[in-house]
């Protein structure tokens, strides 16, 4: 995904290398995978349906993120969306605790890695604008 | 997915009946996935990252609208969610037209469909709350 456009971007000094972000997001989404059917087990949508919602909100923010970023080169407003990304996710995992405590605790390197994610999302719009 | 909450809503005179909405969502992402794919296929991600990244966009918007509408019952952020969907499928469908015309008048059913989704969000919005 990343690319041409990318590579040319001013970085950073703690920028992190690339091969990083494969393995680290691989981990986070199977993490997400099985806090999600830890929290759905009790009962499926009809009795876990508000933590279940944020979930799939923070699902479909993170999904968002790629094209704004790498598609688009919305480097703004990517920064913009992954703070509702981070919110969401903040969101989601209180609602988790009340089901699952591990649900929860799941969910923890993501909320870290995305708070980084935002500061690198940062610096490079502003670096490169 | 409706389910009760959705039943005990107060509807206006010309809410559609329940029965209409999968017909009509299965008639459009499959034009959607036509659309997409006739653009793709003149050169991939690598000649189309602007269009496609817009119709990305726009999916992951679509998909960002069902857990706040129905999971959250978040009426209010899903009517304002939607009229940024709306605004990325006006988006697309020039980016789609420069490269196909068809793939454009695919997405136009679509675009009509999310104008009466929207309207329809409102007003369910404002009847109930």
């Amino acid at each position: 995904m990343p690319g041409e456009w990318y590579a040319g971007l001013k970085k950073p000094l703690w920028n992190p290398p690339g091969w990083i972000f494969g393995p680290v997001w691989t981990a986070l989404y199977t993490m997400m995978a099985v806090a999600a059917w830890l929290v759905w087990k009790r009962g499926g949508f009809a009795m876990q349906r508000r933590p279940l919602a944020l979930f799939l909100t923070q699902l479909a923010l993170n999904a968002l993120w790629t094209p704004l970023f790498f598609g688009l080169h919305w480097t703004g407003v990517a920064f913009a969306e992954i703070v509702l990304l981070w919110l969401a996710i903040a969101a989601t995992i209180p609602g988790f605790r009340h089901v699952n405590r591990t649900a929860a605790w799941l969910l923890a390197p993501y909320l870290a890695w995305v708070s980084f994610a935002a500061v690198l999302n940062f610096t490079l719009w502003r670096l490169n604008s």
